[in-house]
């Protein structure tokens, strides 16, 4: 750093993608400070070091650093600052930052620079110290790409170019930058196999308007000679992934970057251009799924429920006669989805907590905390996997024995609150921060809450969490949902040191045909251009039982009980078929009417 | 115009405060067009003229414009271009727009003048048309101002301007300058006559930090020596009304200043000093009402609850034997809520609408529509009250004979929605634009909807309309409840040609007494900072039964119906010590439990 002529040193947990998982090339945060945690940012000064990270990962993060001389920063808290804030109280006037401005977003180097600038404290973005620090990198990740087939993506290449070609024309932009990597997947109908949990390749685009001229910056070694010559027929060039920087340096026109998505190199590796920073247009083209994907994810969630209703009957059957651990729970789970066709992995990190675990929203067991599961209490099993047909992530929370009042209430309540989301109706144009009352409402009557957001796009075959649409009452400037759009519905409850609460289904957003609004537009001052909107409602894709061994009905009301009815009904119809012997009437009882 | 070398003149529905009513002087726009309704924009080109009005005015703006030559320009129809894209079309390159920049909002000509640059059109905004073409143009509105005593208003002045102070301070904002009329009036505890239907004074106001000072731009001969005096000890000295755009030339420091508030003018006068552009502090403050202003104004609901009791037990009464119209009716209303001690007027324009006038949300009637109310059918009335303790709102829909089917179902199902709402709890920090799943979800469930806001903010002796939070599942960026906020909840359903139904009644947000969310404390990637936050919920101020003949039960949850008993009991409770004979006996059947 004293060489670099910096004080003090921003390491993210990033890639240059701004991606929620991060390949082994890149998990330098974790080899500085030790700490292993999917989230987190260290900050080294010439003094000190410090950690930020946010609580799900608090006891690890303590554990992991003691010792170490790394301070540990609970993020959220309100006695712990924020990095700007710290780093400014820290670093002396006309002092230097030093960070790759590869790892880090633009939006938040402009928010830093605009508060370091307080003190003249300036920035240096271009060293990469992994390089400097790291003696034995792995290498940056180079598995082979592979093609999708128009009969599980639906819309051809050359179809979504000329879609996001009029996107750019109305903007007048003669070229979209693109650096999300399930953006660059789901236009080009690739994906590749270069991040844990997402079936992604490593890339930058630059789509070209006017011509069909689009430039792929790739590591042209993952992709086979006939997908080389077949995005070339779709006017796809490839160049080496470092090259993207020098292309942007040459750009002289209007061009097109999502200041949120792209990394600060981007900007500042713009010469001539003209910038137009606006969000970018694919998220919601690939938020809306089509008539192939849906079809397709259909039938992934069959398979994907047939695995997790087997794992919820050998668990429930098992765990008094064997010794079952968090661990060996995920891995029999993994074991049952591995027989559907075309599995292909884990969507993400399996969330297997057993008892006090489940208080513990992101807990993932490790060695060190595998609990063994016991015929009491309850096991909170979050986990998802991708098929070629689609992408799951599926919540149920299992009871293995006797257990308390206060869980029954607590399991049953938020199940009313699930079945509230998953029943919901709504006009075009309602936000999930609007819908998210469905699925507290139960538990806000009783002063409950939890922390966490209710729901998530799931992409297809592409990262399980997307957006641009969530269900979170906090949320602001959230998108509106629209017919095609998958999201989770996952409310929950979390009493710490006791146990959690969580249940999960994938819901499809549908057009509602039994609309009768047609009468009602009467506007007022308020309100502009309600004419003659549609009626949308949800339609659940996951399909597996919610376990009636945690239910008291006493906490439904007959709506919601008639709801579990129907719900149990159709999953009992869509997977007694490809279930028999004992799993097929297990699966009968488990799905009884109440 | 063409002496004054403009193109095309906009003329809007504006005083120089951007208020929602405004007085005679203001109404060049009425003058010139014919058009009387409350709101709607008139542009005049040396080629034509179009009026530009929303949905409620369509009716009447075809009647009132007939003839005439102007067009009407429905808003909110996607044929209907808006005013900027219109200018843009309809006028040459280089050519001029005038408009008195005292009667345009900041925010609305930044937004023109954006869009005008495309053809290099330029702007004059010094003339005041009304001036040069309205020959018996009425004066300016000089109407005395009083000051209401602290056990009214609860708070000092001295106190308001020291919380103002503090405000200013975090933003390093040397002047705050306010043209919001409620704004001043809240922060003098003063109150005026010069607005039909608002208790305010026209004036502008620049605080100071630093020291005491405040200058007040305002009618001098409206005020008594007395009150002089008080503001003089409060470091409030009065200029003249016209005189606060030279002294906006005079300032050269930092001045906070909302561009949605002020006008035009305001910042083309400012020339040496800094700008801040942030909304005003007031507004927020304002909103939550302290102790003493909830004392008064429950007293106000109870006065009120009598008046339009009464006035219900009289219609439903006398309908069959008298000749009553809509225009009679709410003399009559008036009449009733004339006897309560310390009334003032109406808060707003009283809307007595029977049978399918009902369908028209803001309807007025006037001599020309004036319809005579049957036996039969339902009068949606809603109307207001502001006392010397405190404004109301309120709207019943009245049961005057028999009634359809489709009637009682709307009728209960928007009534299921009210009490939903009335009866929501939720986590500080919530917004309304969550809670209107709550109003809306009965009607949403059937395929139906309202096209209007569910709620908005009331003042205490101020405008019936104010900010910053409201319950509009449209709303962006809407403020958080917060106990002390005084928000109408009224959901409606309107079907053209037949009726029209909305329950209302002001709810005063509250802290939930029986918090139990201490232990649910998780967050996840989603959320920040919910640290043991506290729940909040509402209880009704108003307080007047709901037409029971307008029920069916079978259109209620258990829980609705038990919500519905419960506040007819309180009703009872509330309103029977206040009145005797026919009436307490009358009220006594009409909130007996279902």
């Amino acid at each position: 750093m004293r060489r670099e002529k910096v004080y003090a040193v921003i390491v993210p947990t990033s890639d240059y993608h701004g991606s929620e998982y991060v390949g082994e090339y890149f998990k330098l945060r974790e080899y500085l400070s030790g700490f292993t945690g999917s989230a987190g940012t260290l900050v080294v000064t010439l003094e000190e070091a410090a950690l930020w990270t946010d609580s799900r990962y608090f006891l690890q993060a303590e554990c992991e650093l003691s010792g170490s001389g790394t301070e540990l920063m609970k993020m959220g808290e309100s006695s712990t600052p924020k990095i700007e804030k710290f780093l400014l109280e820290k670093m002396p006037e006309n002092s230097t930052l030093g960070f790759d401005g590869r790892t880090l977003s633009q939006e938040f180097v402009s928010r830093l620079s605009k508060t370091l600038s307080e003190k003249n404290i300036g920035i240096s973005s271009e060293t990469d110290f992994a390089e400097l620090v790291w003696k034995d990198r792995p290498p940056l990740s180079a598995e082979p790409v592979f093609e999708l087939p128009e009969q599980i993506c639906g819309v051809s290449r050359a179809e979504k170019f000329s879609r996001i070609r009029e996107k750019m024309k109305a903007e007048h932009a003669d070229c979209l930058v693109i650096s999300a990597l399930d953006e660059i997947a789901w236009t080009l109908n690739l994906r590749g196999n270069d991040i844990e949990f997402c079936p992604l390749f490593l890339g930058f685009m630059m789509i070209f308007s006017g011509g069909s001229q689009t430039k792929l910056f790739a590591n042209k070694e993952i992709f086979s000679d006939e997908i080389i010559e077949k995005l070339k027929a779709d006017g796809v060039e490839i160049y080496g992934y470092g090259e993207v920087y020098s292309a942007l340096g040459d750009l002289s026109c209007n061009v097109w970057a999502d200041p949120r998505a792209v990394n600060h190199r981007f900007l500042t590796s713009l010469e001539d251009a003209k910038l137009i920073e606006k969000s970018s247009p694919i998220e919601a083209m690939k938020a809306v799924k089509n008539q192939t994907e849906i079809l397709c994810v259909k039938n992934a969630h069959l398979k994907d429920g047939v695995a997790v209703t087997r794992f919820m009957k050998w668990l429930k059957t098992s765990v008094s006669s064997e010794k079952i651990t968090e661990l060996s729970a995920a891995e029999k789970l993994e074991e049952f989805r591995k027989l559907g066709e075309n599995y292909m992995g884990q969507s993400f990190a399996p969330i297997m907590a057993y008892g006090a675990h489940g208080a513990i929203v992101h807990y993932s067991a490790s060695e060190e905390t595998n609990a063994v599961i016991e015929p009491r209490g309850m096991l909170l099993s979050d986990t998802g996997g991708h098929y070629l047909d689609g992408t799951t992530d599926i919540t149920r929370t299992i009871v293995l024995g006797e257990i308390s009042e206060e869980e029954k209430r607590a399991f049953t309540l938020v199940l009313a609150g699930h079945l509230n989301l998953l029943a919901a109706r709504f006009p075009e144009g309602t936000r999930g921060s609007t819908l998210d009352y469905a699925a507290r409402e139960p538990l806000w009557q009783n002063g409950l809450d939890f922390g966490h957001g209710t729901g998530h796009g799931v992409g297809f075959l592409l990262n399980v969490h997307e957006g641009p649409q969530r269900i979170s009452f906090r949320a602001q400037n959230d998108a509106p949902m629209q017919a095609g759009m998958i999201t989770s519905d996952e409310p929950g409850l979390y009493v710490e040191e006791k146990f959690g609460i969580r249940h999960e289904s994938l819901l499809l957003c549908e057009k509602d045909e039994n609309d009768e609004n047609d009468e009602n537009d009467e506007n007022d001052e308020n309100d502009e251009n309600d004419e003659n909107m549609g009626f949308l409602r949800f339609s659940p894709l996951t399909l597996v039982p919610f376990d009636r061994d945690g239910i008291d009905v006493k906490y439904l009301t007959s709506r919601q009980l008639e709801l579990l009815n129907d719900y149990h009904r159709l999953v009992f119809e869509k997977l007694s078929p490809l279930l028999s012997g004992e799993e097929k009437k297990w699966l009968e009882k488990a799905t009884e009417p109440i």
